[in-house]
C-alpha cells in the first residue's frame, strides 16, 4: 500500500491499527464529526479542590491502560509529566498512553517509565531528547504516533484520540478550575495547546502552582470543562519555559538566506494591505520576519495578522502598528507573554482554531506567508523535520504541515548544508510534509519554487533572484559532501507520521545502532 | 403525574412528547453528555462570504420542519428574527420552530407567521408582547417551551434541542465569521447567548451590518464555527437594543423593599471578602445594589465577582473596586458594553458557563447573593415569573431558575401588591422557580424566610428586621385586595414549562378570553 508520495506503508500496524495511507492534504475533508463528550455535572455542594495528586488519582479510579495527556506550554521547563507519572509508577499502574503535545528532553524520566512498562504509548506533536531516542531505539511496547499541533486537535474532537485524564499545568488556578497562563512563576502565556484536552477528556485536573481567589481571571480554560484543582509547589521552571532558541541569527550565510526569503516574498506580491505571516522561531526564520518588517515599513503596508508561536520580533512589530493582531497558541518568550498579558489585539487562539482541518476554517486557511525549516528536503519538495539523518527522532510537525497546507506562500529557508550533509536529497528519510504543500526553498546557493507554482516562477523570473531547480541544488549540495549513504534501518515501526487529517504519511522505523 | 411541587401534569404532551415531571433542583444530575455535532470542514480556497440570505437560503437547503436558532442581545431593537422569517415565508417554507433566547414586542411579525403556520414551533426563554399574547391565546400549533438561559445551553449542548441553522445577529464580524458585540452601530456588547448555538447548530450564519477586514477582534464567537457570512443594511436599532428598564427607581416603597434586602444581605454573614452579587435590571433590585455597595464600602469588602446581565451600577462598582470581576453574558446598557470593551476584568461569559446545570459546573453555582423579581409567590416560595395573574404569558425564567438554584442566599425583592393584586398567595399561575431555591422574600410590609433556612432564621431574628410568616404577608395582602379569583383556563396547554434540568416544572394552558 502506497501513499499518494509513493511510500510504500503496511496495511496494518501492530499497536497502532488499520492504516488510511496519505492522498494529498485536502483530499480528506467534508462532512466530519465532533464526538460526543461524557462528563459528571458539579453542583454548588461539590468542591473541586483536593489535597494532593495521591488523592486525585484515588478519584479518578486510574487505571491500568488509560490514555492520560499534558499541554507543553512550559516546554523544557514541565515539572508536570514526571510528576503525574512518578505518582503513577509508585501505584503499579501500568500500560499508559501518553498523550503530550510535545515532549522535551527535561522528561528523561519517562525512559524509565517505558523500560518498565508504565508507559506503552506515546502520542505527541514533537519529540527530543532521551525519550526520543528510547523510541528510535524500539523501547517503547507499541509505535509513537507523531501528529501535528492541529491533527492533534482533530484527533481529540474527533474521538480518534479518547483522553481519559488530562492533567493540565496551569500557571495560575483558581478554586474552581479557571486557569490562566499570564500569572504565576511558571507564566508560559497563552494555553492554545491545553483546550481540546480540557473540552474532550473525560476527567479534567487543573494542577497549579498560584491558586488564587476565584475567579482567576482572565479565564483562558473554563471551569466548566475541570473536575479537579490541585496545588503543588512548582508546576515548572521559569528557566526552561522561555525557549533559548528565539534569538535572531548573526550568521552571515543565515542573513543572506533571509535577504533572499524577503525578496521572495516581496516579488510574490503578497506584500499588501491586509498581508498575514507566520514564521518559527528559529534563527533563519526570525531573520527573515526582520526583513519583511523593513520591507513594511518602507512600503507604508499593514497586516491583518501575524500567528503562531509568538516571539519578541512580532510583538515588535505588532506594537509599531504593522500588524493589527496577533493570534498567539503559544508564547515563546517573556515579551510575548507581556505582550499578550496587556494587549487585547494580542489573540489566544486554541491549537484547534490555530490548525484543526476538521473545523470551518482554522486560522492557518487564512495565512498568506509561512516560513518554515526543514531537516532534509527531497527533489519532490517534501520535507522532513521528525528524523534526523541518522534515522534518530529529533522533532516532529508541530505545526509545521497545517501553516504549509493553510498559507498562500510556503517558504523553507535553510543551508545547503548542516553539519556537512546535504538538507537536499532523492528520498528523505522521514516525510512530515508532504511537497505539494511547499511552494519555494531558499538556501544561500539558490532558490527553488516548485514546478506545481507556475504563477510564482513567473513573478521570480522578473527579478535578479538566482532560480534555480531543485535537482540543481542537490547536485551542489552533493558535489560538496558526496551522496549520503541512507540510513540503515530495522523491520520495527517505531513510530507512525501522521499527517493533520489523520492519515499516514509516513513510518519511521527502528536505528540499527 | 405530579412534580415533587405537586403539579399535576400530563405523561404525554401533544407536539411535545413524554413528560419529565420536576423532581427537585439537584435530583437530576451526575453522569451527562454532550451531543457529538456534524460539521463541513472548510479549506483554505472555500469563501464564506455570501451576497444575501435567499443565497444563504440556497446553501442551506432550508426546507419545512427545521428548527431555527437566534440569540436576543439586540432585545427589542433586533431586525434579523423578523428578516430571515419574512424571507423564508416567502419561500414558503412550513412548520419552523424558532428557537430565540428571547422574544420582544419587536418581533410582532412572529403572530402573522404562527397564524399562517410558517412557524409552529417555539422554544424560548423569556416571551413577552404580542407573540406571547398569541401563544397564549392558542394560536401556535405545538406547545411553546419555555426554558431557562442556562437550560437552554443545557438543551442545546445534550442534544435535546438539536438547532438546524443558527442565525447570528453579529455587530461586528470579518469574513471568515469572527463575531464581537463591541463595535459596529448595533454594538450590543458580550455575545453569551450565541456561543451554544454557534457551536453546536447544523450550520451557522453570520448576519452583520459591520463586515470589517479579517480578524475581527476581540473574537466572541470565532470562525470555526461559522459556515457562512452575510453582509444586510441592519441588524438592529440601538435604540431598542438598550434596555429602558435599568434606571434606579425613586419609588419610596421601592427604596424601603432595597434597604430591607440590604439589611438581609448583611444579616446573612455573606458581606465578606470574596462575595459574590447578582441583580437582575428592575428598579428595586438596582437599588438593592446601590445599599450593598454603601455597605462594601463601609466595611472595606471587596468582592469577587458581580455577574449577569450587567448595568452601569455593577460597573461602577468594579470601577471602584469594589468587586474584582464582572461576569456578562449580556450588557444591558451603553456603559455596560463600553466597560466590556475597554475593561479586561470585566469577562464575558456563555449561558453555559453562567447557567447550564450539567457542565463541570457554572457560574451561578460560585454565586453567594442573587436579587430576584416575581409576579406571583406562593406561601411555599414558589415564584412566577412567566405569567401575569390574567394567566397571559408575559416574561418567563431567564436566568430566574438558573441563579435562585446557585446562589447561597436567594432573595425575592417585591411589593406586597401591585396593580391591586396581591403578589403573594395560595397558589401561583405558573410555577417559574421552586421554593426551594428562594430563601427570602422582602417586601415593604415584612420579610419572611423561606422556614427550610432555619440557619438564615436564626441570625434574622439577632435583628430588628420585621420577620414574619410568608402565610402573614399573604394575609396582610389579602386583606386589602381581597382574595383573588384564579384563572380560568381551557384544557389546552400552550406552552410547557421546563426547569434547567429538562424536566416539566408546570405548564401553561390557553386563556378565555
Amino acid at each position: 500500500m502506497k501513499t499518494i508520495i509513493g511510500r510504500e506503508l503496511p496495511e496494518y500496524i501492530d499497536g497502532y491499527g488499520e492504516v488510511t495511507p496519505f492522498q494529498g492534504a485536502f483530499k480528506e475533508v467534508g462532512i466530519k464529526n465532533r464526538v460526543a463528550v461524557t462528563l459528571t455535572s458539579v453542583t454548588p455542594s461539590d468542591p473541586k479542590v483536593l489535597d494532593n495528586l495521591e488523592q486525585a488519582f484515588d478519584k479518578l479510579n486510574m487505571k491500568d491502560g488509560m490514555t492520560i495527556s499534558f499541554h507543553h506550554h512550559l516546554r523544557n521547563g514541565d515539572h508536570v509529566l514526571n510528576m503525574v507519572l512518578e505518582g503513577l509508577a509508585k501505584r503499579g499502574i501500568k500500560d499508559l498512553t501518553v498523550a503530550a503535545s510535545s515532549i522535551f528532553p527535561t522528561h528523561e524520566p519517562l525512559v524509565e517509565h517505558i523500560k518498565n512498562g508504565v508507559v506503552t504509548g506515546l502520542i505527541t506533536n514533537y519529540l527530543s531528547g532521551p525519550v526520543a531516542e528510547a523510541v528510535s531505539k524500539g523501547k517503547l511496547k507499541r509505535p509513537a504516533i507523531m501528529m501535528t499541533h492541529g491533527g492533534r486537535a482533530r484527533a481529540i474532537e474527533s474521538g480518534d484520540l479518547h483522553i481519559d485524564v488530562a492533567f493540565l499545568a496551569a500557571p495560575t488556578a483558581d478554586s474552581y478550575g479557571n486557569m490562566n497562563g499570564v500569572y504565576g512563576n511558571a507564566a508560559c502565556g497563552t494555553l492554545g495547546y491545553a483546550v481540546s484536552d480540557a473540552e474532550y477528556a473525560d476527567k479534567t485536573v487543573a494542577i497549579t502552582d498560584n491558586l488564587v481567589p476565584f475567579p482567576a481571571c482572565p479565564i483562558q480554560v473554563s471551569q466548566v470543562f475541570v473536575d479537579y484543582v490541585i496545588e503543588v509547589d512548582s508546576i515548572g521552571d521559569p528557566a526552561g519555559i522561555v525557549s533559548g532558541t528565539t534569538k535572531m541569527t548573526k550568521d552571515a550565510v543565515a542573513l543572506i538566506i533571509a535577504k533572499r526569503a524577503a525578496d521572495v516574498i516581496k516579488a510574490s506580491g503578497l506584500v499588501k494591505e491586509g498581508m498575514s505571516f507566520q514564521t518559527g522561531a528559529g534563527g533563519t526564520s526570525l531573520a527573515v520576519a526582520a526583513e519583511l518588517k523593513e520591507i513594511m515599513r518602507r512600503e507604508g503596508v499593514v497586516g491583518s495578522f501575524a500567528s503562531g508561536g509568538i516571539t519578541r520580533p512580532l510583538v515588535e512589530m505588532l506594537e509599531e502598528g504593522l500588524f493589527k493582531t496577533l493570534f498567539d497558541v503559544q508564547c515563546f518568550d517573556l515579551e510575548a507573554i507581556d505582550s499578550f498579558r496587556n494587549n487585547a489585539t494580542h489573540q489566544a487562539m486554541s491549537a484547534s482554531m490555530y490548525g484543526n482541518p476538521h473545523t470551518k476554517g482554522a486560522v492557518v486557511n487564512c495565512l498568506d506567508i509561512m516560513i518554515l525549516g526543514a531537516t532534509e528536503i527531497d527533489t519532490e519538495f517534501n520535507v522532513n523535520v521528525t528524523t534526523g539523518s541518522n534515522g534518530v527522532i529529533m522533532g516532529g510537525s508541530g505545526g509545521h504541515s497545517d501553516t504549509a497546507a493553510g498559507a498562500k506562500l510556503s517558504i523553507v529557508v535553510t543551508n545547503l548544508m548542516k553539519s556537512r550533509l546535504p538538507i537536499i536529497m532523492d528520498r528523505v528519510t522521514t516525510i512530515t510534509t508532504p511537497g505539494e504543500s511547499i511552494d519555494v526553498v531558499v538556501t544561500e546557493r539558490g532558490i527553488a519554487v516548485n514546478p506545481r507554482r507556475v504563477d510564482l516562477i513567473e513573478k521570480l523570473r522578473r527579478t535578479n533572484l538566482p532560480l534555480v531547480t531543485i535537482e540543481a541544488l542537490k547536485t551542489m549540495a552533493e558535489k560538496m559532501t558526496g551522496i549520503p549513504k541512507g540510513v540503515q534501518t530495522l523491520e520495527k515501526i517505531v513510530a507512525v507520521v501522521e499527517y493533520r487529517d489523520g492519515s499516514v504519511i509516513d513510518v519511521v522505523r527502528q536505528i540499527g545502532f
